[in-house]
């Protein structure tokens, strides 16, 4: 049993890349994961998938954003007010970010990416291959988020 | 800029299920996932996903197992010897799973779900659902996970 016991990470690698902070969330732009020396063979394999998992720490939430419960997706008012769990607001209890990029090319500890909409210096606390079965035939999405889709399909 | 900070999470609910440890990969059994009552309204809109990615912390990893960089998936000596960020291996720097999910349904703040190899009393750390952006359409895996696949549709 967990027993309350402290859940402490450590950054496995740190994002690098230059771009204004605006423009991370365009997922065309390509950066870097520079993983830490001591973790390099723990990437042998990682080449051989074409998506990856990068899961990181969302270092500059404060503590008072983490107490949000409710947002508006995208903080926009024409869209419902929901839970945070219900939404990928960074505002929440533990600002963890998930995003499946397109791995380009490994280089000894060095990942060259595609599509991660995290900050340049942002820990990265873990990593993990895509496969197949992860790879969901009928996902089924509110109809806000069909908006956004629409929105974002037309270029608005 | 991290500067070194700590990260540190806290529980957003526990995994609550009734089956043997072993048991825990059959992907067909259902259990719940118990939010604290504190974060219960960060759940509303929820059931509107019909998938959700579950982020958990296996706390029964030892700070030792926490060291390994490099395993055989699912400990099977026939497949290749690979960095643990190339496996899904819960033997990581921080052992952090992620599991996708079916949402079956939400009364309050428990969540019943379809699909999850976590235990009872697992931490939850995070919850986010899975939108129609996540589903890569042409994923690339290695050839040892192609056997995998293969015995999993064969039955083997």
């Amino acid at each position: 049993m967990f027993r309350g016991k402290e859940i402490r990470a450590s950054p496995i690698g740190f994002v690098r890349r230059k771009v204004k902070e605006e423009d991370i969330k365009d997922k065309s732009l390509v950066c870097s994961i520079i993983v830490k020396k001591g973790y390099e063979k723990a990437l042998e394999g990682i080449e051989d998938f074409s998506h990856i998992y990068v899961i990181f720490w969302m270092h500059e939430i404060s503590e008072a954003e983490r107490r949000t419960l409710k947002t508006h997706p995208r903080g926009r008012i024409d869209l419902p007010l929901l839970g945070v769990f219900a939404t990928r607001s960074p505002l929440r209890p533990n600002p963890i970010g998930l995003t499946i990029v397109e791995l380009l090319e490994r280089k000894g500890n060095t990942l060259t990416i595609r599509g991660l909409d995290a900050f340049d210096g942002t820990p990265v606390i873990d990593i993990k291959p895509c496969n197949r079965w992860d790879i969901i035939k009928n996902v089924r999405v509110p109809k806000w988020w069909v908006k956004l889709e629409k929105e974002k399909e037309g270029g608005d």
